[in-house]
């Protein structure tokens, strides 16, 4: 795996500025949070960085890439291709970054939908995803506060408060994201 | 199959006064609207009077006849039988009722979570179980007015207003509500 520095460098060549300031700022929310709730800071730091890494892409490039690769994209992916940049990232994130590890290519992959049975690590970038400062949304503080008490309810809330929003804007709902709250909200890990 | 009468007597004696009361209710409008949308209208009654003919079994009662017919409860049925009624008050329409017509027996089962694909019946028994005038949620008038002009139209504003209400009371939403949604919403079926 490249060192943390020449991953940013990457990654900013792939991105446009808006993109890279945000990835640097899920960055430090991952840092802080993979400290809190004791993982590896730079594991933490290296998905952060990467977790974006293709979401410059222009949608009909997201699909070849995923066609490519192996990925299977589904009518919903089909409509919105920028569904499929938390696996394509991952897939990147192995093939031109070098990065072996599975934790981070997880959480990589986990970033957008999540999933049930989550690592900590794949919490964490999943959270700082939706919190990071940038981040606007109806309930954003509540997230943000849960995130350093309960990472699980975190994602309950955080996955309540997307789904909601998605349903205001007469947009469809991606069922991994009901699966993934049902998961938290159930307590099928405790 | 039993005439309408017989089966609406039988029905009377497994739900309580209100379930049933709610059951007629639903039947008046699933025969408006089956005339409406030029289905049969003994169908639609006859399916409205019996897609909630297992609602007052009690929960353990459920899993118990579930099982016995073979019906899969997942994590989300097993903490919440009454998930399982529509598709048990299928089976007992057809075991119980001598039901053997398909549609009849696809409109009971669907009337809870609709799927995609549903037939014209399917999806007026579905729209009068949640529009019927005892019904009263935010959002209700809405569906109402577009089971009159597009039944389409009127399951995505349905499943959306559903799915803000449980995500707003915290409680687990049906994936295969979302699916249902999103199917509609996409247009797939035009």
């Amino acid at each position: 795996m490249l060192d943390l520095e020449s991953i940013r460098k990457k990654v900013r060549n792939l991105l446009d500025k808006e993109r890279f300031a945000h990835s640097e700022a899920v960055e430090k929310v991952a840092a802080h949070l993979a400290e809190k709730w004791n993982v590896s800071v730079d594991k933490a730091r290296a998905a952060a960085l990467l977790h974006d890494v293709s979401r410059c892409m222009t949608p009909e490039k997201m699909l070849v890439r995923a066609r490519e690769l192996g990925i299977k994209a589904g009518r919903l992916e089909e409509m919105e291709p920028k569904l499929l940049h938390a696996e394509l990232s991952s897939l990147i994130a192995r093939d031109e970054f070098g990065v072996t590890d599975k934790d981070v290519l997880s959480a990589i992959e986990k970033h957008t939908i999540g999933s049930p049975g989550m690592s900590v690590l794949d919490k964490i970038v999943y959270l700082a995803d939706h919190i990071e400062p940038g981040r606007n949304f109806s309930g954003v503080e509540k997230v943000r506060k849960l995130a350093e008490e309960d990472l699980e309810r975190a994602i309950v809330a955080s996955t309540s408060a997307m789904i909601a929003a998605i349903i205001a804007k007469g947009m469809p709902v991606h069922p991994g994201t009901v699966e993934t709250r049902n998961y938290y909200l159930l307590g099928d890990s405790r």
